[in-house]
């Protein structure tokens, strides 16, 4: 979706602090480096006696300066890829996935719920990203706009 | 994103007459066939006196009958390359971006227009497919709901 866009394109927002494709491909990566497999390494290893670190929501806006899009995707690639070998090779087993872990702010939580999230993370990004690019185009779609509901926001 | 899904996940849809992933893709090759390079065409061929034939945007609840969803990614991207390559071939200068046509309901539209909504649409039709995807984990996320826009509806 993002590979040879040009970068005025991926560093586009919705205004204001929201973020552009950019961003998210950093957000992404920094889930993959400090979030799901260590959040599935403390359930395996702690339950829910100790709850996971919380995640930062901001670390991007710092780890991606001075870095381009294709570079953020291959790092994002290479971690995804890395990080599902490493969930393979815990070998769980589908009773595992009712283990107990703890939330800094939701509270108990299953391992089968966490793994899920990291699947509809994705796709709530991914839906972030093509309404973030979309929103670029709002003008030069002209009277289209109407029928486009990623760029109305209403059901077209 | 579809490529190798459960049919069920991608059959599923957000209830009522709404769509599926396998419905959208469908509908993407109706376009592919009948919509944008044949617009692209009428423009070229009559300007804006002769409107543009009127989009079935049902047509693929037939046409897609007793077939998987492999082979409807084949062949939207078989029919979206063959386009580009059309699109390429007419040699299009900036200059004719500007050229008038006429949408059977919108009025008069431009040649840009038409262009930049062929990629729009892509990418409406991408976040409405993450936007269901993710509806099928509204349960099994758990708690994580309340964070996930696109599943909650509201901003995380």
């Amino acid at each position: 979706m993002l590979r040879g866009l040009p970068e005025d394109w991926t560093h586009a927002h919705e205004g204001g602090e929201t973020w552009s494709p950019f961003d998210v491909l950093g957000h992404l990566i920094h889930g993959e480096q400090t979030d799901w497999m260590p959040r599935v390494r403390r359930i395996l290893e702690t339950g829910d006696s100790r709850p996971f670190d919380p995640f930062d929501r901001f670390a991007q806006l710092t780890a991606s300066v001075g870095k381009k899009t294709p570079e953020l995707l291959d790092e994002l690639a290479r971690l995804r890829a890395a990080n599902l070998r490493d969930l393979v090779a815990l070998g769980l087993a589908p009773g595992d996935l009712a283990r107990k872990g703890r939330h800094p702010a939701l509270g108990v939580v299953t391992l089968g719920q966490l793994l899920a999230t990291w699947v509809a993370h994705d796709l709530d990004h991914i839906a972030q990203i093509a309404r973030v690019l979309a929103a670029q185009y709002s003008d030069a779609v002209g009277p289209w706009r109407a029928y486009l509901r990623v760029i109305s926001g209403q059901p077209g």
